[in-house]
């Protein structure tokens, strides 16, 4: 299937001798290192950039062309950007505009404010280019496999352009509305994850806490009318289910650092336009105790140890 | 299967010429009524006692015996209470112990305290007596088709002893541990639920108020990792899913009510053993206030419009 | 003053040949050893049961009697009681009741369920008894002083008839009105109280967060709108205030096990009647948190170390 | 005491012969208006703009002059800006040095975000201009009969250059430490009392749903250790408190939509440093749904109609 998708690509691409390469990736991080290398596995050009040197040089070893500053990206046709926060994206989009860039679509694909996102696309298209914003779910194993589903927001047009790319780094792309919105659906996904997590380790802690067997508990939760992704996939109690992080003093998952970073853009987002969200603010406030008590790398399961007292604190 | 259940039933039964009817009846709410039904339509003999006259006379036609007070049920072998709280629960068990009852187990099926829970069974074990909690979900659609799932706590051998009745009422029946366990699971079933809940409300409502359609959310979270009943079968958005309450201006679900007086049960007996459930107390909270704007007859899922700020209130 | 009082009250008494002790005092933990104490100073005749034989022995050697039991103060015309909780004091008022108790009036100075405590009145009442609420504010220090403040539910003619006694130990009385009315008003205290100070302790760590120097902020605060007495008074950032537990590493205030106790049964109060209490909710969970972390024994001030994420914590 | 002040002001504006004006005011909105008034009273030279051409006029009358854009202002000595948020003041800020603002110091009043107002600091020092962040408390009230507060953050030397305006505007003047501390205070400040406010709020609530007469709590609160501003100044109970928003059906106060805003600079200003405020949270989405149910131009202390499920809402 991905042989046929880049067909597609490669037309227009064949016709553009000005773009050295198709694909510019600004942004080798957990995530983007592996999104970029399965670009390259498809056979897709791409000139790659980090501040980290070891993290481009590995991409170089895959077949990658080195840019030394953003600035030397302006002969991509594509730019995807996989980035910490909104003032780095919205930094690059900055420099590359004022370096003159010559290409023609921007996918950002990092988890950023949806109001920024969105007067990015509006910059952006003053100036004839097409953006998608692109965020993705799917933790470092989806961007290993490429089987991330993208959130996406933008035109058509402009996701037809380039789908044949997040073709090759992801299962699913789900088109959710105008400019901005793939940050929006993200965003209110992993609020109401996030809420579900703590709600599930609240039950499965209280159970515990009244001689409840948890594995009992969360068969019948599992089956039941509290059944959620938290529980039957996920499970924060540690024994429950095999291969989640919970059996593994929680490494390796979503690290609460990381979602204490979505539910803040996640609850400012929703203040900007008034609507309320009185548990996922709380739920917020959760994992800032957390990562004031040294639980911040732990994957976000950990707050069933929270609760328990458990917490990882170094400093008592 | 239900013949074969009986079969096995009626041996112990057919030995005991005390037992004029099998199983006394206390309670014949919305739940109660159709639960009683369905044991007599599977040939067991019931005697039936509720305060209200009509809810007895309904049952009579269908072939109850009545009992005039909850004392004249002394030489029913098996109660069964399907009662609003805690303390009407104590009041029958005590009015019949009072009054000589010579049977030999409880089914409380009421949703209560869990520790009151525990307490009953262990005075009725002093006594000589089998009890079992068992309260259930699936609502009255599922008291109606006997479908109820039941969550039992208590020794297994009172259960195996009236299994088949719970088999007349319900589809499944999950022996969750030691006596008030039943309680507990029902209890953190419902708080997870009631959270999750609140959760999907606040997640679908940011996304609206940020443009972002709501079936498309709704699309993306049933496939993704905030993925849960109360969204995918329950979606609390008008228009999302097909026959539920939401669609229907939140008539014939689950009352907010009901679910404020569970939340109720859940934070007290998390509080008794000092189990942290802050989504939990926060969600009870939420539906003090809905209580107050006199949405409390409204099913659970209207809290998205309270979120919205589409209270019911008729005092304003 | 005092002298006064008494004399006033040596009046009935001194016409009742059968009252050996006028005052029977249940109850010699922190606060009631001192309470009692202070009767014994002021020359009223006091007989005193603890199961603790060292606080009992204590009490002797200040010229109390000795009761062996709840059941031997049957002699007793006013009975004080300052236990832990609601089942205690229910428990103790049984007991008397059934012993023959001949007495006349009953003071429970004990902090308990509001509607328990109208319960008892109204038990009491039934036995042509007096009974006053009369829970206390002041702390350790008031009660060695004598200084308390007594916030007293009940018939007038009641506490008018032991005021004396309430003067010997405290130096305001606060008549709040009927029968539970005195608890309810302990209760909406400390309920604002805890929430005050969570309040006071967030914008003093923030502001230290954000780089403002905490003395300053508290002057601010203290001239300010947000001034109050867990700012002014009992600050909680060491430094702040002289005298304070936050200067001693938050010993010897009021612990936080007790104001969890008490938030207990505001929130449980409040839920019986379906009043919002959402703040107090959160602030309840916030000291189930400190308790999972050892941090119950410290002064409840010491919610901003909670905040700093420096908890007590022997587990981790 | 004024005319001291002033005195030592006119001289070192004397020796500008520059300055047609000693203070540019921009931002004549409820506050700034009567602020801009004081000024003029002291004999303050005033050149004055505002969107709104009514509020200009009704300055003129008072003896401003009026400018009609920002650029015009470019002669002023000093700026005082007293706008409705962030970006306002920075795009001022960013407008006047545009223009080549000649004057020399930068008095910013507005409530804005802290750590903006440190980096317009920073960008006005690079330009060699002093800026003091000014942040008031008092109202409109204060605003009218010059009573404010000023929390200051900047330099020493350039509060004192300002300090004869701030005094004509204000009683008390606070230095609250370095450059954007002024907002930090105000914020902490206003945090704590939002907190304060709806805590009160519920005990009084509560307490009256258990019968006890608001009153008479609110003497009991007001001497003991739930004592604060917003029960012994500000009582939002109607009826305890003469002369209070209270007692005026919430009219005339400080408005929820308005705390509304500080809450949310507030948090965001904690979020930033990750300082966890759960009250502070809880309480900013209890105005975030009164602001949806219309309760926005209500006085803050209309949270106690909230409670009681009182809302204002037109929409039901």
């Amino acid at each position: 299937m991905l042989s046929r998708n880049l067909h597609k690509l490669t037309r227009p691409l064949s016709t553009s001798t000005r773009a050295a390469h198709s694909v510019g990736f600004i942004g080798l991080g957990n995530m983007g290192a592996y999104m970029a290398s399965n670009l390259l596995s498809s056979g897709v050009s791409v000139k790659a950039f980090d501040l980290n040197p070891e993290a481009v040089n590995d991409l170089k070893q895959k077949g990658a062309t080195v840019a030394d500053s953003v600035e030397s990206m302006t002969d991509c046709e594509t730019i995807i950007t996989m980035l910490p926060s909104s003032p780095h994206v919205q930094a690059t989009v900055t420099t590359l505009l004022n370096a003159g860039w010559e290409g023609k679509t921007w996918i950002d694909s990092s988890t950023i404010d949806p109001i920024v996102s969105k007067n990015l696309g509006e910059a952006l298209a003053k100036e004839g280019k097409g953006k998608i914003d692109a965020p993705v779910s799917g933790g470092v194993k989806g961007a290993a496999a490429g089987t991330l589903t993208f959130m996406v927001g933008g035109e058509s047009s402009t996701l037809d352009a380039v789908k044949p790319y997040l073709e090759t780094m992801g299962a699913n792309i789900v088109h959710c509305g105008a400019n901005g919105s793939g940050q929006t659906a993200k965003l209110c996904n992993n609020l109401a994850m996030a809420i579900q997590m703590v709600g599930t380790a609240e039950a499965l802690n209280m159970g515990d806490s009244l001689g409840l067997d948890p594995k009992i508990l969360a068969g019948i939760m599992n089956t039941s009318t509290s059944r959620c992704w938290s529980s039957d996939s996920y499970n924060p109690y540690p024994g429950v289910l095999e291969g989640v992080p919970a059996g593994n003093d929680y490494e390796g998952g979503f690290g609460s650092s990381l979602m204490l970073k979505d539910l803040g853009l996640a609850t400012s987002a929703a203040g900007a336009v008034k609507s309320a969200t009185p548990l996922g603010n709380a739920t917020k406030e959760i994992y800032t105790m957390m990562e004031s008590m040294d639980m911040g790398k732990k994957d976000f399961g950990a707050v069933l140890q929270f609760l328990k007292g458990n917490c990882g604190n170094k400093k008592c």
